[in-house]
């Protein structure tokens, strides 16, 4: 195991435990009596390793860290409109125990504060304060990833003395924030300040903020995205009580910590960070919690506005295909043609993730290029995430092209933009599992366009194959005797790696792949042949195995000259023999020229 | 030109337009005289390109967006800390006229009211007012990207009716956090406030502040990238008045309003927002420049807590030379070893932004691997941006891996991890332009270690060369005889594409190169040959031109049978043709197969 993050952390560690200044809660014996100078940290990655150091697993009531937890259970029970008109989002420039609302909105300023977190409490959906709480309970555990125990005699004490809380749930009642019971609405948020948490829970719970509501370790969706995107805005806002701006200003992490010595921060997408230690600030806040997630933030450079560079395009390179030609053979006229018109095609390849920023560059460079492009190819296989944003742009940039009369596909296995592939007819709003699927497209495309004179028919007979051409009738009639017609059906395995060479196959109609596997077993795909093509010749001539399987990419027809009788021919008819070689080699050279090409694609 | 990206800022344009609530501000005449119903949004991005929608060439006076940027020169100017023993971070309850200071601190709450504005300007180095002046206006005119120019008749209006703010610089005085002249400092500011700006002008500021400081369009630094991010901290917490939590839950963007109508919002590393719509909210707000931001965060999804995925691993392959081997063509004996002991090699293609998260992913898989790993290979080449952090732990997992007896290598030819390339000589900390050249040093390396008995020697002479190997002692007589020596220097072309066959080549000492360019001009290397191997044979048989050329990649001595001297050879000694066609053959075969094996390089 590495130990270069272990290292990171135990540095913060080793330096903040040196600090010993603060004091512990007393305003029930419960929280006077723990250990002063237990300390822990804990972070936890959005694929769920969870770092640790110091006394992480020791329990803890969750007291304030409580309340983020609950807001968002009751944004999620009651929608953010209805929660709004009870509680705001705006920092209180006052402390988190204030007996007050906001004489302009006469609602709780905020859910950090007490008032707030009351009223959330009170919003939590069930039909008596047991089931509510057991629903808080269950909530919080699967955040956690693990099942949470309540821990009664913490809850009984805070019940006892919390005078001030009910003060406050009372004039929560008077203003009609609170419309039931408001020593109900108190006492649940009293129990849900008893939960016993870990250090290490508590960094699967941020993680799992973090992580888009996804629980990390568990998988299991606890919270639905945009719920999650609110809760992180207040924690940003008011996570820290009054020293919010300077929590933000110097850590840069929405947080939220509580009495209990607790502390948690969230690096969204990245990372959730906890810290344990009970000796409090004046703020309430632990001591050694701000100082380790102030030091975690700039040692490790975890800051929400930190850029550390500029936007790149999320164009990583474009091409034609006369730059990186498909692995379809193409006969002369049809690979002269390609050389001509090949520019008019240009496939993007994109990369990153696009949100709006990374998808306006690409739609910018794409839509705005100037010349007669007719077919445009969009390659999102290297791109992680895709915006909702970024999808729309890319179909109305898809809409845009496609009135400008070019033909337009992507090239995405994954389904990314949310499309299912489609087979290989058709001109427009192809959705391709391969590049070199959409490169063999894009050339048809073209073909089909500018030259379909040329094109190939789909079917011949022996002596229309091109490899015969220019023979003397003689010579042809000769050689077709010894031809012998197969059949193979689609997906049929013609040749295997290392067969012996059994002879010369001439195309006549439908396609042959030669394809190699990976040491994995995943299969590629070297080259495409179609009618009119040849294969077998160079294994032939040098009798040597073959290098590549072969197999039927649709039914198949081929002329075969098995091995034995291309010997006898030559033996008894030299010139026949030349002849016919002088058009392998040919073949050969070309075959081997387009693999160079394919080689050097991007 | 693609009307995709106008096409979406049209519609919130068309849609915001509609509301002509607010009021104009009338506290100086010049400010009501503006035509009420102007509207202009301008979004830059930071490769420097502006979408414009509407008014956003006209001119008005930037007010209180000038704060921010007065701020960061004053924490330019005196540093941080000098600033902050002035001026506070914490967001205000309270109006942004209010004439107090925090009770407990005794400063201004933030530098986003207007008595920590007049702060900040009395911070503003300079030896008197003209030049500090001078310099905050050429400062902005630097993140304009032009010459900004001042408002005498606003600032004359300003300047007279300004009793609050006076009276707000002599409490500041009194309290000492003003120490030079009051009226001076007042003076300042109602000038910066006096500077026209355009919409346009200030989405450029505002993608400066988003592009970490560098203006996109002039590309000129214009603050330092810590400051840009405690700017854009203040801006999420104070830049919106009292209304700053909200602003952080509805758009989640810095942001920063002045009542001359501006609006600028900030998503760092994308894009910089401006509005301008003169019409106020209670708050100062531009109604409309409010609403739009309000919408073009929700549209294009730019809440900077907005997370589309959890973070993925920096991992994008690992792979073995096994998988994938070097180019290099290797002999029977090497090949074998490396069959076997290949596995002990991986190599990391890691890719996107490695800041902690990405870094910690990719630390902990490569750190954490098991197996009697002998040869580490990093490859950053699709890497797009490297943390400070990142950097340090990559280099203590080197530091880690090379205790374990781990010889390490990076490719990394843009130098993105700050080390320079070096030669192909050592054993670990070898930093490598190309993922082939690493390659062939881990087989090296390996080869080294297992099998040093197996190398094949530096330089042989023709009769030891492995493809005579087996002939007869008058066979190899014979031959060796028909060989020519040529000796080439580094980098000397020995065979360009295109030429005829003219021989088969025998590597007696030094490495050739198999080389093709692709249209651009790039050239790429297709395989390695060393000492005893062979190239041209497969022209020579085949009687056809070279599709690469060949390449001197060190001193290089061959022997070489020209293709006369083959032929006459064949003629006379039939069975000596054989001996060395079953060799050639074989080896060709071998050199496809590592030719298809390269083809299948993730």
């Amino acid at each position: 195991m590495s130990t270069v993050v272990d290292a990171l952390i135990g540095n913060v560690f080793a330096a903040t435990r040196e600090n010993r200044s603060g004091e512990l809660a007393d305003y029930i014996p419960e929280l006077a009596a723990v250990a002063p100078d237990s300390f822990g940290i804990c972070i936890a990655t959005v694929d769920g390793y969870v770092y640790e150091v110091g006394d992480t697993r020791l329990p803890f009531t969750i007291q304030s860290i409580s309340k983020p937890f609950t807001y968002a259970l009751a944004l999620a029970d009651r929608g953010s409109a209805a929660v709004a008109e009870k509680i705001d989002v705006e920092p209180s420039g006052e402390p988190f125990n204030e007996i007050s609302l906001d004489p302009r909105t006469e609602r709780p300023r905020n859910p950090m504060i007490n008032a707030g977190a009351i009223t959330a409490a009170s919003l939590v959906a069930g039909p008596d304060l047991d089931t509510r709480f057991e629903r808080i309970r269950a909530t919080y555990s699967r955040y956690a990833g693990r099942d949470l125990t309540f821990n009664r005699s913490v809850y009984e004490s805070e019940s006892r003395t919390g005078h001030r809380n009910r003060a406050i749930g009372h004039m929560l009642r008077s203003f009609d924030i609170i419309t039931g019971d408001p020593d109900e609405a108190v006492d649940l948020y009293f129990r849900q300040c008893s939960i016993d948490v870990t250090c290490r829970d508590l960094s699967v719970m941020a993680a799992t903020m973090a992580n888009n509501g996804v629980n990390p370790v568990t998988r299991e969706t606890v919270l639905e995205p945009a719920l999650v995107e609110r809760v992180l805005s207040v924690m940003s806002t008011c996570g820290m009580y009054d020293a919010a701006g300077k929590w933000v200003y110097e850590v840069g992490l929405p947080a939220k910590s509580g009495v209990g010595g607790g502390i948690i921060a969230v690096l969204p997408g990245q990372i959730g960070i906890a810290v344990y230690s009970p000796r409090l600030d004046e703020h309430g806040n632990s001591v050694r919690g701000v100082e380790a997630c102030r030091a975690l933030s700039a040692e490790l450079e975890l800051h929400f506005l930190h850029v550390t560079r500029a936007a790149r395009s999320a164009i990583r390179a474009s091409y034609s295909v006369v730059d990186s030609p498909s692995r379809m053979r193409r006969t002369p006229a049809e690979r002269a043609a390609l050389d001509d018109v090949g520019k008019r095609s240009r496939i993007y390849e994109l990369h990153g993730d696009l949100l709006f920023a990374g998808a306006e560059s690409a739609v910018r460079e794409i839509g705005g290029v100037e010349t007669e492009l007719e077919v445009v190819v969009v390659d999102v296989r290297r791109v992680d995430d895709v915006g909702g944003i970024a999808g729309r742009m890319l179909d109305s940039l898809r809409d845009e092209l496609t009135r400008r009369g070019c033909a337009v596909a992507l090239v995405d296995p994954a389904g990314m933009l949310g499309y299912t592939h489609s087979d290989l007819s058709g001109t427009s709003g192809r959705v391709f599992a391969d590049l070199e699927a959409a490169l063999q497209w894009s050339e048809d495309t073209l073909l089909d366009r500018h030259c379909a004179a040329l094109r190939q028919p789909a079917a011949i007979d022996v002596a229309q194959h091109p490899v015969l051409a220019g023979l003397r009738p003689e010579q042809l009639r000769r050689l077709t005797r010894d031809f012998d017609i197969r059949t193979f059906a689609r997906d049929e395995q013609i040749i295997h790696r290392g067969d012996k060479a059994c002879g010369l196959f001439l195309i006549l109609s439908g396609r042959v792949s030669m394809r190699v596997a990976d040491s994995g077993g995943a299969v590629y795909r070297i080259m495409t042949l179609s009618t009119g093509m040849t294969f077998g010749e160079m294994t032939m001539l040098l009798d040597l195995r073959f290098l590549n399987d072969v197999c039927a990419d649709s039914e198949v027809t081929v002329a075969v000259l098995p091995a034995d009788r291309y010997a006898d021919m030559a033996a008894t008819e030299p010139g026949l023999k030349l002849a016919l070689l002088e058009r392998l080699a040919a073949g050969a050279y070309e075959q081997l020229d387009v693999m160079l090409r394919s080689l050097l694609r991007p």
